[in-house]
């Protein structure tokens, strides 16, 4: 479901797990998601090859990132093995390395120096859509959908999504993904402003790669430099934002509330 | 029109006068405005009585606090009573107090801990418009309208909007609604930003309570801790916007233009 | 195409070259971009006339500023011939002042004390697109495109739309307009808050002069220090926007990506 192009998959992607893929197609870096038999769902190496595969990406020689999914899902989210089979004299240490994790995943979006764009090819949920809005452009198939059960689970929002979600679609939207659990359709997702285009399922790679060749031939510096002038003015604000955002979290991993709803989560799905 | 439940009288609410009513239902608590026959526009005991009110509220076992009006009005704003049969020499002092009075006021739900909901159950007008931007969720009757005439009165916008509303829509709509007195319907209120849903007047209360009810069964301390990461980053801004518009409106109770709008506001009355 | 009322051609219109007229029509200063042969593209002088147009505009008695164009176009943008036929040699000093007069310009409209309406009277190119933000009101003929091809030209975005259009429209619509060139129409840019409201183009004029008329009525004080009130809170962070724009502008203006692109646009008029 990529286009035809020339083809070279990079030394990192060669060094890193099968679980996160990376190629360069002309004037595009692609990072592929690539745990289909689990939606997705991000395990902790994961999360560092993202962020080995974005350094990579943000200092070669291509003009555009893309960010994708393999099969249905374009990420199920964290997976929640990552909270779940350890000991409870172990949950403080595994609160504090999640917390840098996140941190450190988040920080290199913020961070990311060219245009990244994000093929939401299928669902996403929890921190890939919470990430959403630290990407310059968003294409949805019509069949992906929005979900941050965030609260439901007895944890709190991440992704920098706790100041650019109000900020893009106001407190009475952004308190019903972050806050209320609401899931949203991906025309849903458009209208608030987190998706820039919506297109039907058999055409969304053929649309979506029509734009990202099209786009990946402009003037790369003026790209480059454009996109940092859009982000230069919150860059500050961002990174204390994840900052927060981490230090909750790792704060409610080791709450009642959340252990009590994570047994929850696994109890239902036996 | 408020769903059965165990309903009890807070000992705030005992206190209080019966313009403002509380009460405690399960996990909500509930602030209502309770002057119908003058469309809960508000006097000055009851910018207090809710100030109090919030107060209670926040610092309870309750999940979600509910503010809404009683009768056919959400509410009619400042009850303009209190600017008005003022001796000329009184006026500084009245400004002075109001300023004090509308500050604290707003402060109350900057700072209030909790998510907040307005069941925004018919028109609003002024400081119950401009508020808005403060509460998490906002479910209107399709029946509602919002309107903040402050220029036609010589005044000035207050309650966040002057930052929240930009924030929100944009300065293109939203000077129209702060500077030039449009009136919006709910539907359109919502494309704003400023409205989470719309309901047909015939089942508001129900699919709001429903809703609201849901909501207040979330892990609690989740609910709260998220409510206050989605507002940290701006709550200096806030109080800052807070004392500008407050000490602007002050200024503007006492110029000639405010005093003859209200003049020819009460003469077209009569 | 304005309308019946009592006009008073202001000194400073005297003064002024014929690109740039003004006019006083009772509580309305009106300034009007009066080059349609080119299509109200923006020489130097005329960047110039219009700073003196909105000092003068700003500290007279009337009410309102209205901003509009001559003929066909709203404005063209940039006059690129401003980029051209310059002698390697003399490009430095060309950016060194193009910054200056780009940041004038731009600082004119963000320390512009009173409502400033842009009657968008037909395609807006460019800086006219990206100042809108600047605007408190923006009416639109249904026949205006809004379309500021940066990247395309080796160039990057200003008018402090790096800042306010992500703040209207969130990145992910704003990066379409900003970075990869996208044109919207008008009911396009009114769904993106960037236009107010849009008219077919037969009653625009009358449209749009009827309400102008209107609010020009109102209290003169309010109208003034509402709007200040409502652009207090940024108007640090626009002048330092306003800055960096224009600081990359100038080393865009003296890359070979600039310089080739601008020379492919001449050889494509041949």
């Amino acid at each position: 479901d990529t286009p035809v192009g020339s083809e070279t998959v990079t030394a990192a992607g060669d060094q890193m797990s099968t679980h996160v893929i990376t190629k360069v197609i002309d004037n595009v870096h692609l990072i592929k998601l690539n745990r289909p038999e689990k939606k997705n769902a991000l395990v902790q190496e994961m999360y560092t090859d993202i962020v080995n595969a974005l350094k990579v990406a943000g200092s070669d020689s291509t003009s555009l990132t893309v960010f994708t999914g393999t099969g249905d899902y374009y990420c199920s989210g964290n997976d929640l093995s990552n909270l779940a089979n350890i000991a409870p004299q172990d949950i403080p240490e595994m609160a504090k390395q999640g917390e840098v994790l996140f941190r450190d995943f988040v920080d290199a979006f913020i961070d990311f120096p060219k245009p990244i764009v994000a093929l939401v090819n299928g669902p996403a949920v929890g921190i890939s859509v919470t990430t959403l809005g630290l990407f310059d452009l968003v294409y949805a198939t019509d069949r992906a959908t929005f979900w941050s059960p965030f609260t439901s689970l007895g944890q709190s929002p991440e992704g920098c999504s706790s100041y650019l979600f109000p900020k893009i679609m106001g407190y009475a939207q952004a308190s019903q993904l972050l806050l209320f659990n609401q899931r949203l359709t991906a025309h849903a997702a458009c209208r608030l402003g987190i998706v820039t285009e919506v297109f039907p399922d058999h055409i969304f790679q053929q649309e979506a790669w029509n734009r990202i060749t099209d786009f990946a031939s402009l003037p790369k510096q003026s790209l480059r430099l454009s996109k940092q002038l859009l982000r230069a003015p919150e860059r500050d604000i961002l990174h204390e934002t994840n900052r927060r955002e981490a230090a909750l979290l790792a704060e409610r991993w080791q709450s009642d509330e959340c252990f009590n709803a994570i047994m929850k989560f696994f109890q239902s799905k036996l």
